[in-house]
């Protein structure tokens, strides 16, 4: 049995095929239609996020099974105390796969060590959210026919746009990608990212400010939004924030075959009247969404039938538990009896958190 | 494609069939049971509404088909800021049609611009909520084996109560139609509906006071509730609050074949004493409600699946851009985008939003 | 047609049956699949509970069935001043079973006396919760093979323990069942089930304070939460609750075939690491809770079938309409017009509230 915590896990062999299953999905929907029969998915959200809720729910339903779960903390037992972990495990008596989404970094890797059926993880507070990268990959899959010999754009707020992150180590793994990197200075890709992926793989890239002079060179712009909340002086949000926005205008210099994403929901960082551009993707990313969805959930109940056991998710020989967890947004800051676990990272002298990732030196 | 926002779309042929269709589903449910089998239902549920929502879900489950969606706008994306249109325009990747309430007035058209599934209005603030009209229509016809010849009375808050207005609308369509309109004075039907559906239709009505001494002379009783807040004077409203409660004893005056119809939920308007009388038709109405909405989700999926192109919901060309919409409950003053859109009445130098259909004079 | 709202309700040979039900089920899930097919069951949750309403849901689809409801009073109409009969009522049109949770003391009964479908107590207040002492019943049916001839430990709260308390009833059914009751002396078991059942019904039984020093006696042993919040003086709880945490160590003075039982959710009152221990058996307890509501649906649907009319809950000529309830905690309490009802318990000149079964002298 494996879960999915994050898309590191996945090889790009297995990127792969689930591109190639959803493609056939698309193509024979009717041949998926009972796959899941008598099967369930049990979406426990413990945070509300209506579009990845509903798309895993599309999803499971598509394949012929049903959906138990609820929306939102206060519906569920957490409000009494009870641990992610305990949930999950009570919850595997109910359905046979999980997805999570739970505000804590670390939430879902905490479910996975005891659940006793397939966890995905839906998002876990800043750590992962690994099926909207998937859902990403698909689009630029769908519509540019390659993964190699892309110039991609991110724009906006790439210091805390989790998605952007994830996305760039997923397309650190294929050949020829230049990334243009658009941010105000306020907002830039950690130096984390920047060392670790993205220098650390060769990749070519450039770090602007302006999206007006970049936007010509481009195969993807990936739009994110920029929060009001995000600049310590508001007079540089006002003076910054229109030139983060997509107009109609703008794109007029970009290429012709471009494509624009964007992981949803917008407020005004796209212009309505860019929808109707064949160039906007952002509504058919939410749709690959889906179609990505059912071929994971087919892939890891696959694995579950042939192999009930539980696949470590790290190596249990090097954990040490020693050493404790400082993210105050880590899981392990929760529960009482939850067991701190370190281990070790490439880098000499250094441990990661198992939960929420976070690195220290010892 | 259609989508049902107003009553006013339906025309009474429509409406025929749509009776028609419920009566064949009550009689030969077996026949339905698998008519939307792979097929799905959003509930996209902005504001609480247990009755309609359950009743739409049970709808679309009894014709095999499946529900998703959520019940409160803090489980949805708009927290997050995102637009109604957009919100719908993804769920349209999701399902495969929409039943959308919402608080603001003219919520559920904004969706349909969009929206590439038909949009049905489970109500939109104080705008419109076509499917209750559809359930009160189906309980009259059931029950009274007719739509023409009926003394109707409407009684309680004939002000704010959106279902007698749209009621009084639908019904003004068939032949000698005699109205009662039972209310404190506070609380009468406002005079754009006496003047302009009323009068205009040649409608015979009575504005009274007094439920107790016209109940004698009605074939329907439709009840709606008095709230204490809708009152100046307090006083006033202690006062009059039992001259408007339905008792056991006030209908003794009534005829043997009346029905009495509420659009629920009761507080104490109805006395529960009542339930038994087999002229109490509220409970029955509600089991309409589902048969209607079946038969409503039938027809709009059948002219989907026929014109896949959405049909315009208004006369493009006649489109003014220059006028605001005022109204703070429309949904054309949320978000910042929104384009005000009028288009002219029947009245000379008149305009109406397209959204919230308030008037105004040019 | 047969409701079920307390544990009592049903006899020692429905019981064996359920159970027989439950075992049937679990060895042969497929011959299941389909039994409500077509059906839908309704669960309103008029306040959270994640576990029972999931199991609820669960096992409603594992019999081919669907699903329809709210999880918690905001998103329901009882918001707007519906009463709980009123709301179960409109459901009848929308379903064909309802599982009921609520936070007054007879609210199950008020909706079972007007519903036109079997309603299920999931949890009505502080007055009862039988499909959890179902659960157990069944957890101590499959675990120890027997249901008479056990020495049961209570241990944690055992004053506010509904569970307990109903456990303890279902019990006393069975022959040489010996009680072993823990709890500090703030949280004793109450008078009246001592003195009621445990008396009554001669069943042998002593009052400790350690755990630690009366494990080795126990067959089973049933914990529950301690609640900060129960104990005048915050010291005392400081100094007594380690020694009602359930530990690796605690467990080593007991028998090998000892079994271990807790309602759930469980805050810290059983170390985690007891979880491998093969005599935890409280996760398999929810498996169980899953089951024993297949077969109680079941059996609900099947006596509807077969007889459509509601059986009385309570000898109607008996009642007694000119007491009032005091409990404020009683459904009774909370509609204008709900009537109160009082029917003779066994003892001279008493007589109990039909809704949450408080006892007055008269």
């Amino acid at each position: 049995m494996r879960s999915l915590i994050d898309i590191k896990d996945l090889s790009v062999k297995e990127l792969d095929e689930l591109c190639k299953t959803a493609c056939d999905i698309i193509k024979h929907p009717k041949k998926y239609e009972n796959k899941c029969k008598g099967k369930k998915l049990a979406a426990l959200f413990f945070e509300p996020s209506t579009r990845t809720r509903l798309s895993f729910t599309a999803a499971m339903m598509e394949l012929g099974g049903n959906v138990i779960g609820f929306s939102g903390a206060s519906s569920s037992s957490s409000a009494k105390g009870e641990s992610v972990a305990d949930t999950c495990k009570v919850v595997s008596n109910f359905a046979d796969i999980i997805a999570i989404r739970h505000p804590k970094d670390g939430a879902a890797l905490s479910a996975a060590l005891v659940s006793n059926i397939p966890i995905i993880n839906a998002g876990d507070g800043m750590h992962a959210h690994p099926t909207q990268t998937l859902a990403d990959l698909l689009t630029i899959y769908r519509e540019m026919g390659r993964f190699n010999n892309l110039t991609i754009g991110m724009c906006g707020d790439l210091k805390y746009g989790r998605t952007v992150h994830s996305l760039t180590h997923a397309m650190s793994r294929y050949k020829n990608i230049k990334l243009v990197l658009i941010s105000p200075k306020e907002l830039r890709m950690p130096n984390y990212v920047i060392n670790d992926i993205i220098k650390k793989n060769h990749m070519p890239y450039k770090e602007v400010t302006s999206l007006e002079d970049n936007i010509k060179d481009l195969d993807i712009l990936y739009m994110t939004r920029i929060q009001r909340e995000r600049f310590f002086d508001p007079k540089q949000y006002e003076r910054l924030k229109n030139s983060y926005v997509l107009t109609v205008d703008k794109l007029k210099k970009a290429k012709k075959n471009l494509r624009i994403l964007h992981p949803l929901p917008r407020v005004n960082e796209i212009s309505v009247k860019v929808d109707d551009d064949p160039r906007a993707a952002y509504f058919r990313q939410t749709l690959n969404g889906k179609y990505i969805r059912m071929a994971l959930i087919l892939k890891l109940l696959d694995i579950a039938k042939k192999n009930p056991k539980r696949e470590p998710l790290f190596d249990q020989k090097k954990v040490r538990y020693d050493l404790k967890c400082t993210n105050v947004r880590c899981i392990s800051s929760v529960n009482v009896e939850h067991e701190h676990k370190f281990v070790p990272t490439s880098k000499k002298g250094e441990y990661k958190c198992v939960y929420c990732e976070q690195a220290i030196k010892k």
